[in-house]
C-alpha cells in the first residue's frame, strides 16, 4: 500500500519565517508604453477620520502589497459619523500615512472629497497643498479653493444615489467650464458609469477608476479575478509631479474587473505590448501553429471581425495558448482583424486589433 | 460609498456572482466533546483605541467569517498611543462591537489587558463589567478590581521581552495564591511558550491560546495551515456563563499552527471523536486495508509506538486515508500503539492512542 | 522595518512526506436521505482499451482521491482507434481495475459502451457479467445480450452529433418498449440535455450524468466550482446491489456544474437535508436575524416567489450566512417562499421550497 | 465523446468562460543568462509502453502546460510489465509524441532507458536515432550502440536501491573513461543523490534534475511551492542541437524543490539576473531603504555572513520586498554579504553573493 509506505524524503524546513505572513509585494503587469511608465493608482479611500474602519497607514500596506505605485487618502469634508470618538482633522489622516509610504516607495498626493448631497456630488480633489480650506459651504468655492492649491479635482461614482442621481446639470457645466472639473470616475468600487464614460469621450475630462475602499481590503495581491478598481497612470516617470501632469493631459485608464476602458490612442499602444504573437512554428497545408503570449493581468478576450481565424479567442492573463490558424495559403503572410471585447474604447465598443502571421 | 448609503447593512444577502464579495462564515471542525460544546473562541486583540489598526467592529467580521464563537476586545488600560487622535475611553471598544456582535450571534465578554512593564507583564481581564476601573497604578490593586467583577484573569504571552522576561516571581505567586490569577497564554499569535505551558500544568491554570491581532487580520476562512492561534473551549452551552465556567474548570485546548495543546483528559475524547477507524474493507493473506477519517482541521501525524503499522502516517485535516496494515493474522482483531505527536499534553509530548482493527 | 527584522518563530518542519503528493480522499458532501445513502458513481469513462489515454486503473485513483464511491469502465466495444498498439481485449480494462478497486474500497460494476453512428447513438451498459457478447452488429441484439447479463442500460449523450443528432426514432420507442432501455444521460462531461432530460421524466427512465473522461483527470478533489459530473445514487447500502437497485428504480440525481437535476420527490428531502435554518438569534421592532447553514457542495441559489425576504439569496456551499429578514410581526413565526434555481425538477423549472421563521 | 469527433484537436482556442478547461501555458521563470537561453527540460518519464500510465501524447500536453521546454520520453528497454496488453515497440512511444511535440513547439530528443540491475543502474540515453539497438545484454555495449548514434547518456537516480545502491563501481570507471557516460541525475523526481552531485563536480559529468513521472502528472502549472524536478539547459538557442551542445558542455542546473542545484560559475550570472537590488529610495540618520524583487520562481533564502545588514532574508517568488538596512554611513555605498543558501554550489553548500548598496 503505497498510500503508506513512504518514500525517503528530503525534509523540507521551511526556515525563515513564514512568508504567508510577510509583507510582500506582488507586482501588477501591465507592460509600459513607450515614453512611460504605466503606474498603478487608486486615487480614492477611507479610513477612520471620516466614515470608514481602518487606521490611515493600513492603506499603505495594502496598496502596497498588492502593487500599486499612488494612491490618495480622501476622507470626506463634510462627513465624520466617528467624530465623538475621532475629532476631525482635516489633514491629519494624510499625515499619518506621508512616514509608511515614503518608507514603502509609494507615491501620495494629499487628497480630500467634498462630499454634497446628490446632486451635485462628490468630488476628489487630489494634490493639494492643505485640506482644511475646503470645508466651505459653497460648493463652487471649495472646488476653487482646491484648484487654487493646483488640485485635480473629480467627479466621484457620477450615477449615485437619490432621484437626479448622476444628472448633468447647471452646476457642472460650471464648474466644467470654469476648469474647476478634470475628471469623471468612470468606475467606483464594483460600480461602472456608462454616462461618465460617455462624457469623458465627449469632453475630454480624465477617466478614472478607483476603489472607495472603506472596510480592511482583504487582498494578498492583485490578480486577474480578483483586484481593485483601479487607475492606470501613463506618467513620463515615478514622480508626484509626472503623476499629475499625465493626469492633466488625460493619459489614464481604467482597470475595472474583467476590463480596461480607455481612449482608443493609449489603448492601442498598450494592446501591442500586451500581446506577443510569435511567427508560426509549425506549417501543414492548410493550417499554421503559433504561439500567442499575454503579458498582462487581463484575460483577453477577441472577437473575430474578419473572416480568418477563429470566432472567439481568449488570450489568458499571463500565458500562453498555441493557436492553429485554418489558412487557404499557410505559406504567405495573413491579417486577422478582430476586436479585443474587453478594451473598452467608448461604452459598448472594443478595441479594433490585427493579429499578423508572419511568412516564412 | 455604500458605506454613506447602506448604513445598517448587516444583512449578509448573497446576490448571485459576487460571493467572492460577502460575507460568509466558514465553520472551524473540531468536533464537540460528550456532554460539551467546543468553542473557538479568541480573548485577545486589539482596536484603535490602544495600539492597533481597525475601528472595533473590524473584529466581529473577521471573527465571524473565520468561524470563531467568541471574541474579547482587550485594548490596553495603560496605553494608548494614539490618544491624540482617539482619546481613550476604556469602555468605548466593547460598546462598539456590541451590536454588531449580537447581530452576528457571537459572544462578547467584556475584556481589557492591564498592561505593565515586563516582568510582571500584561495580563487580560475578561467577563469585566466596567473596565475603567483598572485603571490604577498598583497591579495587585487592579487584579483585585477585576475579580471583583468576576472576571477571568490570564497572564499574556508569557515569555515576551526585557532582561528578566517570562519569569515566575514573587508577584505571580502573590496573584496566584490570591487566586487572582487563572489562567495563562500558552501561545500568542506566532509564539508558543513552554514555561507557561508547564506551570499551567503544575499549577492547574487555564491554557489559552489568542491571536493579540493588531492589524487587520486577511484571513477569509481558518485552514489547517492558516488560522489564528485560539482556545478551544469545551463549554456546556454556547451562552457566556457556560464559557466562563468552562474557563474557570480549565476546559481548554490550544489551536496553534499545526498542533492542539492541552490536557491529557480533554485532547483523548477530543481525538477520539476527530478519528473514525472502519472495519477493515479487505483482507489478505498478511494484511488489511481500511479506511481512516479525519474529522478534524488539522493534519493529525502519528509516531508508531508498538510493533505493528507502517512507523509513521499522517492523517490530513478532513479527509479520507486508505491504510494497509500487514499483519501476520489479518482475520483477528488487532491493536495498533501510536503516539499523536501534535496533540500535545506536555512540553515535547505527545498523546498516546491507539488504533483499534476489528475483526470479520 | 519589520519586513525583515523576523520574530522568533516556531520552525515548521513538514515532516512524514509531502502531503500534497500522498493519496488523500476527499469527501464529496450531499447528505443521505432518510433510509437511504447518497453515493456518488460515474458510469461512463475510457481508457487506452479504446480511444483514451489512460492505464485502466488510473480511473480508480482520480475516483477514490475525488471522493466517488461507484464507477464502471465502459471502453467501446466497436472502436479501438489505438488496436495496433493495444490489442482489443473487451474484458481486460474491467480486469485491470478489479484488485485497485477492492483496496480502496470503490464498487465497480463491470461496463462497456454499444457505439453506434448517430442516430440511434452510443449506449452504456453496466452490470455486466461478460463485455465480449456486445461485439455483434444487431444494436437490438446486443442491447438483448446486456440485458440477459442483467445489465442496466442507458442511452448516452443523446444530443450528440449528426444532422439527426439526438432524436427519439423507432429504434427508441422499440428498445424503451422491450424494456432494453433503462435510463438517459442527461448530463455528460460539460453538456446538458434537455431533451433527455424531459423524456426521462416522461418515461419514467432513470436519469444519470457521467464525465464520460478520456483525458487523465487533473482534479486533486471535487469541489462546488470544479467537480466531473456525477450521478448521485440514493441506495439502500454501499453494495453494487443496492446500487443497481436504486438504478432501476430511478432514484438518483445529476451533479452538473453548479446545479442537481433530478425528480421533484428527491430532490425535495435532499434539500431539507442540506440546509440548516436556525431559530432566529436576534429580533428588533421590524426584522429577524438568523443563520442559515448549507451542508452540501452547491452554491445553493434561492429566489423569492412570496413577498417577505430578499428577492435573492445565495447559501454558498459548505458555509454559513446571517440573512436579515424584515418582518411586520417578528415575534411570530413566519414561512417564506422561494424556489431553489438550481435544484431543477425539471427544464428551466427550480424546486419550490419553503423557509420556516420559528417564534421566540 | 469528444475525442471521437474533434480528432485532431490541437487547436487551443479558448472560448470565453471555459478557460479553466483549455490547456493554457504558464512560463516558468527563471532569467536567461547573457549569450544563453535558459530552457527548461525533463529528460525522464515514460508511458504505457513501460512501466507507467499513461499514453504517451499526455506527456507533451503535460509539459506544454507546465512551462517546459524539452522532453524526452524514456521508456525501459529491459522493462516491459504491460507487454502482454502492450507489445514492446522501442521507437513507438517517441514516435506517437512527435506530432503533438511540433505542434505545441516543443523540442523531443528520442530517448530510452538502458535498465540493469543496481548496481550498476539505469542509464538514460537520449538523442537516439533508433531505440531498438540499444536491446542487447552487454550493458558496455548497449552504451557503445547508444554513443555510436550520437546519444547523450547520463546515470539515473544513482542513490537507488539494492544493498550496493548507489556505488561507483569498475563498471562506472570504465563507461566514464570510455567517454560512454556523459552526465549524472543529482536529483530524480523526490530524490536528491549528494553523491552524483560530488561526483558531477569532481568528474566534469554534467548535473541533471528530472521527474522519471509514471503516473499523470496533475499539476496545471509549474509553481515555486510544487513543480517537477528540471533540469535548466543554458542553450545557445532554442533548437535540438543546442540543447544537445549546452549539456555536452555540462551547461545546465537543477531545480529541485526549493532550490538549484549547479556549477558556481553558473548560478552566479544567474542570481544576478534574478534580483534587482534597487538604489535606496529612503535615507534616515543610520538607515536605508531600497527595493529588492526576485524575478525568479524560487523562494531565495539569504544568510548573512558579513557585518551589515539583517542575518537572515527571504526574497519570495516573482515578488519584491522593502529592506530597511541599518548603516553607519547611510549616504555612502556599502556592500553586504550573504549566501544565496538555495543556490547550491556543491553539497551543503550555498552560493557566496553580494548585495551593494547604492550611494545617493
Amino acid at each position: 500500500m503505497k498510500r503508506l509506505t513512504l518514500l525517503p524524503l528530503i525534509v523540507l524546513v521551511l526556515f525563515w519565517g513564514s512568508l504567508a505572513q510577510a509583507q510582500v509585494r506582488h507586482e501588477i503587469h501591465f507592460p509600459d508604453l513607450p515614453g512611460y511608465q504605466t503606474l498603478k493608482c487608486d486615487f480614492h479611500m477611507h479610513t477612520v477620520f471620516s466614515d470608514a474602519d481602518v487606521w490611515p497607514p493600513v492603506r499603505v500596506d495594502e496598496a502596497w502589497r498588492q502593487g500599486l505605485d499612488a494612491i490618495s487618502v480622501t476622507d470626506h469634508i463634510e462627513y465624520q459619523p466617528k467624530k465623538d470618538d475621532v475629532p476631525t482633522k482635516h489633514n491629519r489622516p494624510h499625515e499619518l500615512v506621508v512616514g509608511p509610504a515614503r518608507q514603502m516607495n509609494l507615491l501620495l498626493p494629499r487628497g480630500a472629497e467634498i462630499t454634497r448631497e446628490t446632486p451635485p456630488g462628490h468630488f476628489n480633489a487630489i494634490f493639494l497643498s492643505d485640506a482644511s480650506p475646503l470645508e466651505t459651504e459653497d460648493l463652487v468655492e471649495a472646488m476653487k479653493r482646491a484648484n487654487q492649491q493646483g488640485a485635480f479635482v473629480f467627479w466621484n461614482h457620477q450615477g449615485w444615489k437619490g432621484a437626479e442621481a448622476g444628472r448633468w446639470l447647471e452646476i457642472h457645466t460650471t464648474l466644467y467650464e470654469s476648469k474647476l472639473l478634470h475628471g469623471m470616475e468612470v468606475c467606483n468600487g464594483d460600480e461602472y458609469f456608462p454616462d461618465a464614460h460617455r462624457w469623458s469621450l465627449e469632453k475630454k475630462l480624465t477617466m478614472l477608476g478607483n476603489s472607495d475602499i472603506h472596510d480592511p481590503d482583504l487582498r494578498k495581491q492583485s490578480s486577474p479575478d480578483d483586484h481593485r478598481t483601479l487607475t492606470l497612470v501613463f506618467a513620463k516617470e515615478r514622480t508626484l509631479p509626472a503623476v499629475k501632469e499625465a493626469l492633466v493631459q488625460g493619459r489614464t485608464a481604467v482597470w475595472f474587473q474583467d476590463r480596461l476602458i480607455g481612449r482608443q490612442e493609449l489603448l492601442e499602444p498598450l494592446f501591442a505590448q500586451c500581446v506577443r504573437v510569435a511567427k508560426p512554428h509549425l506549417r501543414s497545408k492548410d493550417a499554421v501553429w503559433m504561439e500567442i503570449r499575454n503579458l498582462c493581468d487581463l484575460n483577453i478576450k477577441l472577437q473575430r471581425t474578419g473572416k480568418l481565424g477563429p470566432p472567439q479567442v481568449t488570450l489568458p492573463a499571463r500565458s500562453t495558448i498555441v493557436a492553429k490558424i485554418n489558412l487557404k495559403t499557410p505559406q504567405e503572410p495573413a491579417e486577422l482583424s478582430y476586436t479585443a471585447v474587453n478594451f473598452v474604447i467608448a461604452p459598448d465598443k472594443g478595441l479594433p486589433v490585427t493579429v499578423k502571421i508572419e511568412g516564412p
